[in-house]
């Protein structure tokens, strides 16, 4: 009895030693890294003790039952099975071989995981994240004219000389860190340098376009994407992939407003006040059990099971599995494309659109309604999970009416810029220029990607204020009256 | 002393268990309820469980000590007094009916709950709202001719045709989730439909305006607000409406930075950095010992006691019970009006305003200075249990020094205004236009309803970036420059 | 076995009153305040029996090793080294006297404790924080006419009279409400006043300036700052200072968007997703295991060590010890200033700048190139706790491109105001006007002041939405396109 007692006293007064007794075997390679790096490189080795890969191995992991199982792999190479998934197992290459490698105390190492190296143990996800837009998000801004004239007038410089503008291209760093720092950069080795430390001389190799955790990361090795922009390094921790923070990087700016759609939403407000209270950790994920309120994970990515285990969402790392609409960063709302490479998609008007200016889609190379309803009804089924079916079906009612108004305000827009165009107050490129530059232009711009994504993420997340005055209906129509208003004052004499 | 071991061991490891173990006895009727609806909506339910309704009765919740009693009716009805408040005690009618009734598996119900089903145990609370000025919410904006038309034009659609921008009549269902969505929408019975389930077919209403949780709902039972706007449905916890995310989620766009503001402020930094160790649960809330600087609820709404429980706030659902000044919203700050419907105010200009355009209050309307006074006195004493009078006294001459001159920059805008109509820049109402729809008076109303706001939030909160450069005196003085640079541009020959 | 075990037993179950229990003795002055003051401010003293003030004394908190010393006294006065740090051992005056002492109870009492209170043990860090730009915030805008007006030119009313905006003074309550608020008012007695109370009547000062607690407030004993800016009173609690929200208090806005810029950096997701498990007390700072992302004290201010108790980072309160450029609040970037007091600074045209307009840095009185190298240095070790050297090599590459393009683009809105004031479309400095009033003026402070700052801050903390869309190169670009269209409005005969 009395070493009963001790026991169950050990387990609540020393949690944390208890966690740190379940670190798993380390291989003799992760061992060698950790002789230098617990000291060289403290912080990243003492996050990674946190990490599931330490306690864990991928053999342990693979036997757990299916839907607890976080490993996808049929079947881990026995090289890897047995030991922790420590520095070496990702960070060092056992076979093959990749640009980015270089010779480090006796090992081929490489500073650069992509999610080829994840693969080993986590294939499924991998395919899927493939078929993922964001995996795309590089090649799709810089292999798209349009926008990456638009990503070029926003960061290159603009002196002023002569009475005008002359804009500048943009420099390669600042590239870097504004629009591919979440669409992703280019990594590639551009040299080698040697660097003096404690422990020694090293050769290490140069990186252009690093550090960089873009989803839509160009690695070394030819994949595409960071899995580390959502499961932050070196903790990996499905608990900070599952809070909305973690979304909330690239997707809270005016260009994309869904954290803040969602922290003033009623999900986003029981999150704020009890989310402290749930468990982000289980798999899977239960309803009204580990959570009591959706977070972007919820919706959108993860496997959901209700109190009974009966499975309410499928894990899925294509991200618009669950979305009918694509609702942001293009002139207009569209169906989603059927293929993540957009840059090939060319709208009626001969645009490298889904959407011709005017507003008609490219109708063949997007999904079809038959694809819409089977993705609406994945996401439906989650909302079912807390509201009823008419409680659902006036969600849905008001989402898809704002798609169809706020995409009305945007042909406005461009009908009022085509105006300016042709009355040859702006040149756009019918005149040669670029359609991103001049004021009213921008004008224009902020309407779509600015105004109308508020508008239908407002709609979509039930956070009323980013429709209306927060970047919202009064935005859109003030916007539209300025547009106006600056065409009367530039052109009096035209007929109002 | 083993057995009190293992007992101290228990409540200590198996907290979860314990709270499960105290759950109130059910109806039948609610056992009914949930034989299905624990799988057909597990959500629902599981948030349920959490609930205070789920483990307490009425009678026990009665029979607490006056201050830590959450029920105020004098006498509960012996039917809902011995079981807890399940799913039958809210939405199965026992007696009386209302238009949104439907019958299902043998009882009488109804989907939408609201103040007057609450009023049962808590007609206090309930009675006290009625004179909340946010229960007629909807209302003040829909049967005010001039809110209605600010609503219109920022709703409705705008087409560019024949040079100019014609406006469109809003969609309802625009309506309901932008302006409505907080301010409340009207739900209404417009037809019945079937439903087929795993569990059989149902006929249910079909609702207009629904769903809905906004503070001025119209009722189908015809009652007014919706007490799950802020004690969210179905776990109604009040940690969550102790909260300022509660509040947020209506009082946190630019035209109504109440949370930002708050944010920024002593009080939002303490909450943030130390708020996760206070408990938003005990009734009464001890100042001090259970947190330690305001939240929202603090300051406006709950019952609060010091140390040596000496009551330091009553109680109150009337959230302007403690304000002696309206600070938003309107044209210009002022004292409260008289009665909650404000759709009947008359300013001395004939407008439906608190104020006139020039600044002259609707006087017998509002409360005159001895209501003020007593209703600063009794949000000081919250002030006071923290702070030295000499410290208050120099908050307060603040505010007031802010009010008046926000409301004098309120005026150089409307002058300005006034202006652009009387040259025919623009036309106001004595030109047959709305005072809202072009850009000159959009940038009128940004003055008041934005910059002139968010001055009186950040002096009443002491949130002082609001009140700069966070869409304050920075952005109010840049606004009258801009309205004043665009008259100077559009009549050039005028006198500067 | 028993005992042990319900010694045990006690720790788990009642740390609350465990840690009452290390309530240090009280001096009987301070038990005379707690007479009366335990009642009459109840919140301020429950605050304060939560603070180490109230667990510890001096004397103790002496013996602690080196690292682990909060205070930095060589010798404690024996008055005050036995007891808690108490009401009486902040408030009462033992020796010397200042303007703002009363008497009360028999004793010497000042209101305002400033740092040269908080000195009599914390002497090293009194003396960092006079070295700290921020000690001089007030001065640094109250003695520098160009900011002075900028001031003005925000905080006065602005009045509509024969066709133009007459400018006036802003009142002095207004001031202490906006830029002074964070910058710090002057403190100072202007009376005295009797109050009634429970306990008798009192006789006061009457303080102008207050409440405040600005970093660069002047006190009435005349020095510089108060520690409660970022040590909030009467809690003085150390886990408050190391989280952000305590910096946001004043970094938040448009004009130093440092918070929201860290939020949606990697460093700030983690800190929201993880930090509630972080340990934010020990003394010192252990990487990785205490934390495992930096929060603004880590970076900025904490005396950190690493696994093995090496120092990462010595304590410091001069906030720019580890900064080797000065990103924001002035027209152009620059290393940073010599001294504290930047009111003294002249730029090349003559200007009390660190940077003439036209971008040529005011170079002896700036830090040189072997200052910011060290500067950098101490930073960059916090770094490389959890990063390798390229990841931060690259890291400071770009911040460096983001200082030149941010500082480029600044100088092209410059050209663009000089062309207004020169062809008369606007009154700068040159023409007798303020360079603050005029939209087109505003226009330009816009650029440096909210733009450019932006920009630097998403590159020096990487939160890139605010280097691109959330107030960064498309608000900075969009800027210079509207100035330019503003001109070509007004001059259309102009070259362009």
């Amino acid at each position: 009895m009395r070493w009963v007692c001790f026991l169950f006293l050990a387990a609540v007064l020393f949690p944390a030693v208890s966690s740190r007794a379940a670190e798993a075997p380390l291989s003799e390679a992760s061992q060698a890294c950790l002789d230098c790096h617990a000291a060289a490189t403290p912080g990243i080795v003492a996050d990674w003790r946190l990490s599931a890969h330490a306690r864990t191995t991928p053999a342990q992991a693979s036997q757990k039952p299916e839907l607890e199982r976080r490993v996808s792999a049929a079947a881990i190479t026995p090289a890897l099975a047995g030991a922790a998934v420590g520095c070496a197992e990702c960070h060092v290459r056992t076979q093959g071989g990749g640009p980015d490698d270089f010779d480090h105390e006796g090992r081929r190492v490489h500073a650069v995981v992509s999610p080829r190296d994840c693969a080993a143990c986590h294939p499924d996800e991998a395919g899927q994240f493939q078929k993922n837009i964001m995996s795309q998000a590089r090649g799709n801004l810089a292999r798209n004219p349009l926008f990456s004239d638009l990503a070029a007038q926003i960061n290159g410089g603009l002196v002023f000389e002569g009475g005008g503008l002359a804009a500048q291209a943009p420099e390669p760093l600042t590239e870097a860190e504004s629009c591919f720092y979440c669409h992703g950069t280019e990594v590639k080795v551009i040299g080698r340098r040697t660097q003096h430390t404690d422990y020694g001389d090293f050769e290490f190799p140069v990186l252009a376009g690093w550090p960089n955790h873009g989803v839509g990361r160009l690695n070394p090795d030819g994949s595409l994407g960071s899995c580390g922009a959502c499961h932050s390094r070196h903790q990996f921790s499905i608990e900070m992939a599952r809070q909305p923070y973690t979304c909330s990087e690239c997707h809270k700016g005016p260009d994309v407003p869904a954290y803040p759609v969602y922290q003033v939403s009623k999900h986003g407000n029981i999150q704020a006040a009890l989310g402290k209270s749930w468990d982000f950790r289980p798999v899977p994920w239960t309803v009204g059990r580990d959570f009591t309120a959706p977070t972007c994970a919820v919706c959108h990515v993860s496997l959901l099971v209700d109190g009974q285990g009966e499975v309410v969402a499928q894990r899925t790392h294509q991200m618009n599995d669950r979305l009918h609409v694509r609702l942001m960063g293009l002139v207009y709302a569209h169906p989603h494309p059927l293929k993540p490479d957009t840059s090939r998609l060319h709208s009626p008007d001969g645009l490298p659109l889904p959407v011709s200016l005017d507003g008609r889609p490219a109708g063949p190379q997007l999904i079809g309604p038959e694809e819409q309803a089977e993705r609406r009804a994945r996401l439906e089924k989650v909302c079912l999970a807390c509201h009823s079916t008419s409680w659902v079906k006036g969600h849905w009612a008001r989402l898809d009416e704002s798609v169809e108004t706020s995409n009305t305000l945007t042909l406005t827009a461009t009908r009022l810029l085509a105006e300016a165009w042709q009355k040859g107050l702006a040149r756009g490129p019918a005149q040669g220029g670029s359609p991103f530059d001049e004021a009213i232009e921008r004008q224009w711009v902020e309407q779509w990607l600015f105004y109308a994504n508020s508008i239908r993420f407002a709609s979509a997340m039930a956070g009323a204020d980013y429709g209306v005055f927060a970047q919202g209906r009064w935005q859109a129509t003030r916007n539209l009256r300025q547009m106006h208003d600056w065409l009367r004052l530039r052109s009096p004499a035209g007929k109002e």
